[in-house]
């Protein structure tokens, strides 16, 4: 059988479960085309190994999903009666003795629904073989990232010669938001990280709304657009007003460290080797004791996804993945300095699809 | 014991319980005032019935987390190295035989890993009861919600003069996003709904690239702000050009239905009640088929929480409780009109936080 579910069919038998669920999320909208903010209310799809799927959707989100033009049987429920009648009814039509679902994105309470419903179903975590569907990219796709990392650039290049010394973190994110707007963006990735001086350090830290930034602070964005469902996602790291020895020192070994992951990126070699080349080029550094990250991550619809940059992950590279290559040195209560590319493996290498300059910037100086 | 735990020390005890999971998401920040995003790296906080409460944590975090000023053990974990032999410490440490978790929030993955490290484990879905601390907002709760609606509703109000009939929704949706930047929003509360003509109809739509907005056409605005973490959620239906027979006599029977919520709603009466009241007016109108959806819900941290306001639902309304008041009629494949308030429960009645102007209005006319 041949059609659109044929590649979630050959995974159902892979992994010897009845069928795979797909709840909303980035599997769900790759699949549908179609989007659900479902919070309290439980939407899931399940595909067979053969035979029509079947589906259980919130009475209130029958007009989207008929969007999806779904082949088969749907079992709605409303909010004043609840879910676990249709979880009832969608098992006598269809009972389950395993199920495959996506453990990163399926809630608790749709896990107990299913196994309320089902007695004694066996459910897997198959979040790496479903996801792993959305590896390689296709043409459209790295086309959608790139529209996401343009609007992301020009919104950077637009906001760094307006900021001043004494603008507080929360204002600079503000700018940068609303320039991504300005941009074209149909969201965020994430809330950007603006961070200076000290909140530099934490890899994932938030825009603070009094600390003002000062002469000498190092002045971290990781940010990124959205557009036509993929995200974008870079980092940059400049100085204010002035850059010391030892931040010019860490930058440009964070920088080499960078170069390194976008000069050996080819198909063939491994997750591993990446996060080993880039990595020991920081060990070799003066700065081995701020090392706090692995390289990267996979980026498209989500903002992590496979193939995880880190030694260990003998994953092996394909034309079509896209990475990030972010190392990162961070010296908590101090500063931190990152630098980060979204790459593209080709059929005979690689191609960062970001290009913002890297060399080290002094602003507001 | 007294501490900032003491309310999930007695829901544990409650629940029978050995202790309370909280993973990052709204109870989690309410009470760390610290937000994770935390996609592939599970985060998760043990608190039990009495004594220390415990962690495991993502290594690149721990800076982060420190900000927590967290009072237990915790147990990090490295990406290269994976998270199961943190779990299995957590567990030496902690051995669990029952733990409530928060249902929607925590993922599959979490729940098979915690079950993996203690065999046994018996996972109670206290969604309800975990979340239920949130229902009474604080004043300072309240003046958030204020702060988003005032930015929403400022937000609305600037772009409504410029909206030109043959602009594209995605274009409106555009505008109404910057302006809610420009008025210091610190993100959305969802993205917004921009609907017109038959998109109106579907409850959750999304803006559409091409359709260009008609003379005619209803036209929803379904969007919020957010401040200090809270969020804003509030709906208007205008119409751009002109507004026939059919469309005013169904915005009035929704108007008519929505000032019933905001003039019954009084501690001690039940969300039940609330529903029944709106939904009657509804019923009684000739446009009854159309009705999809139930009065309302729960609103602070989150878009969706308790109280779910619905027929059927006995949970008594009390003071400092918040919810949406959204009556709205939807005719498949032509139009929809809802009015959406954000309501909060007083000592003697209510009050609306929303003021946007809810008569009939004509826009690009």
């Amino acid at each position: 059988m041949s059609d659109r579910y044929s590649e979630f069919r050959r995974l159902a038998a892979s992994l010897s479960v009845d069928a795979v669920a797909l709840v909303p999320g980035p599997n769900f909208v790759r699949l549908f085309n179609q989007s659900f903010s479902t919070s309290e209310r439980p939407l899931v799809v399940l595909i067979p190994q053969e035979g029509a799927p079947a589906a259980l959707v919130p009475n209130l989100e029958l007009g989207s999903f008929a969007l999806m033009n779904f082949e088969g049987e749907v079992f709605d429920w409303r909010d004043q009666d609840g879910y676990m009648h249709a979880f009832d009814a969608l098992a006598r039509h269809f009972p389950l003795k395993s199920l495959a679902v996506e453990g990163q994105v399926m809630r608790v309470f749709v896990h107990h629904a299913l196994a309320g419903a089902n007695a004694g179903l066996r459910i897997v975590d198959a979040e790496r073989e479903i996801s792993g569907l959305r590896l390689r990219k296709t043409a459209s796709e790295i086309a959608a990232i790139e529209k996401a990392i343009a609007i992301s650039e020009n919104a950077l290049a637009s906001i760094l010669p307006e900021i001043r010394i004494g603008m507080t973190e929360k204002r600079i994110e503000s700018m940068l938001i609303q320039a991504m707007f300005s941009e074209g963006t149909e969201g965020l990735s994430f809330t950007p990280i603006v961070a200076a001086g000290d909140n530099s350090a934490l890899p994932h830290a938030s825009a603070r709304e009094h600390y003002a930034v000062q002469d000498g602070d190092a002045l971290l964005f990781d940010f990124g657009a959205r557009a036509d469902g993929f995200i974008a996602d870079i980092t940059r790291t400049v100085f204010v007003g002035h850059a010391d020895d030892e931040a010019r020192q860490v930058y440009e070994t964070v920088l080499k460290a960078n170069a390194v992951g976008r000069e050996i990126t080819r198909p063939g070699i491994t997750a591993h080797d990446v996060d080993d080349a880039v990595t020991s080029v920081l060990e070799a550094s003066p700065f081995a004791d701020r090392i706090r990250t692995k390289t990267g991550h996979g980026m498209g619809r989500e903002v992590h996804e496979a193939p995880y940059i880190m030694r260990g992950n003998r994953q092996i590279l394909e034309a079509g993945m896209v990475f990030t290559d972010e190392p990162g040195l961070y010296e908590i209560g101090r500063f931190g300095v990152r630098i980060e590319d979204d790459i593209l493996v080709t059929e005979d290498g690689c191609r960062s699809l970001t290009s913002f300059d890297r060399e080290l910037r002094v602003i507001a100086g």
